[in-house]
């Protein structure tokens, strides 16, 4: 096994950072890290924001209900951006385009790009010796964050990314056995196979809950989904993001 | 700079194979790679279909113009899949679970998952001497490629991954100056700068397709790109992803 192949598979999230910012140069290697990632038709359908500014990272931390915004090294957002395409564009041009930029196509385009740039990012901040942990929870308040960030019309934050020196060292958080993710040629070639799976991962997810070394509870991965998706999370995310001018035809 | 980094900086897109398929262990290994990244409250909300069969890789190489699936060592469909969610719920909970399945939240959430899944897929091809190249061109015909991999109702072909012995070595394409898509704090605290660095990227791709060693031609970024969207592009995966549960509320 190589060394990136190791910096891959020892990946665990960190949520307890120690009291030390990241460099200029640890900053500047990720985001270069970031730009080299594929984008679709070399678009780079993306912005990152470095969120330095203490009552910012607070607010954040705040709405997304997670303390290690606040006390990461460093606190990246995430945003789809395709504000940027229509760069130069005359008039005529722009209500063309409108009818991309408006589209889910291209919707998902930026949020493809974004996302294979903040992978990059983050195994070269592992690789540094830095840990990470991507924020979701930013969506929680989605408008609330884009009025901090004082995002324009095509720009929409996607996700947090909280970086920075690791004061804790979690277990492997165990993963879906292959079978359930991976098929040959057509979906779920052997449906019982697939049952049996899911099955014996919520037997490993039980244990791992009910052995870890933190935070231990009695529960299972098809019972925990269950129960988060019982009750509507996040509706507002769909009009706040046609209210940016994308994902609306 | 380590060897993450450096291999994360060395990527370029590659479009010729040599004749040589893949190895059980290679995608293995791929797979692995891709399962260690995080992944939205634990939902591995994704599949991977790995086509080996040679009609289905020459008919999706057809339909989204690109000879290099049909000759590449190994073909990925990264899927968004919010199918498995619902795995052993009752009808009264699945109903409720569908609020959350249907909207725009879980489709990002399912996007996602799948494109930091892949990057970590990518890498760990690339650091075993693969090259690889993502296939967006998937998507000029999704109906079909879900039609020929057996898709259910909310799970949808993202994107494509061609993989194989690289059989050429283009150039670093280059990508956008760092000031046009880093920032502190605020969106575009500089609009000048911004302006500034957006006209030396023209500049820098007309040089780059200029003098490239293959298909040369008088181009820049943004003349490329308004010449792209001046026409519509993919506006049916609006409904068809929608016909599959998904983006719909």
């Amino acid at each position: 096994m190589n060394r990136v192949i190791e910096q891959i598979l020892n990946h665990r999230s960190i949520r307890t950072f120690k009291d030390e910012p990241l460099t200029d140069e640890q900053i500047h290697i990720m985001v270069e890290s970031a730009q080299r990632a594929s984008t679709s038709s070399h678009y780079q359908a993306y912005s990152i924001i470095g969120v330095t500014d203490p009552s910012i990272k607070e607010e954040i931390a705040g709405l997304s209900g997670h303390a290690h915004v606040k006390n990461s090294g460093h606190f990246f957002v995430f945003c789809a951006d395709l504000n940027r395409l229509a760069y130069g564009a005359d008039p005529e041009t722009k209500t063309k385009m409108n009818a991309n930029l408006e589209n889910t196509e291209h919707f998902l385009v930026a949020a493809i790009d974004a996302a294979l740039a903040a992978q990059n990012a983050s195994l070269a901040a592992e690789s540094m010796g830095l840990g990470i942990c991507y924020i979701g929870g930013i969506r929680t308040d989605i408008k609330r964050v884009d009025e901090l960030l004082n995002l324009p019309e095509f720009v929409i934050p996607l996700f947090g990314l909280a970086v920075g020196y690791p004061d804790h060292k979690p277990e492997l958080k165990p993963r879906l056995p292959m079978e359930a993710i991976y098929f040959e040629n057509t979906y779920r070639p052997d449906e019982q196979a697939y049952h049996r799976a899911l099955e014996r991962f919520d037997e490993t997810l039980q244990e791992y809950y009910a052995k870890r070394s933190t935070n231990q509870r009695q529960d299972n991965w098809s019972t925990q989904i269950q129960r988060k998706l019982s009750k509507p999370v996040r509706m507002e995310v769909t009009e706040y993001i046609q209210s940016k001018g994308m994902n609306k035809r």
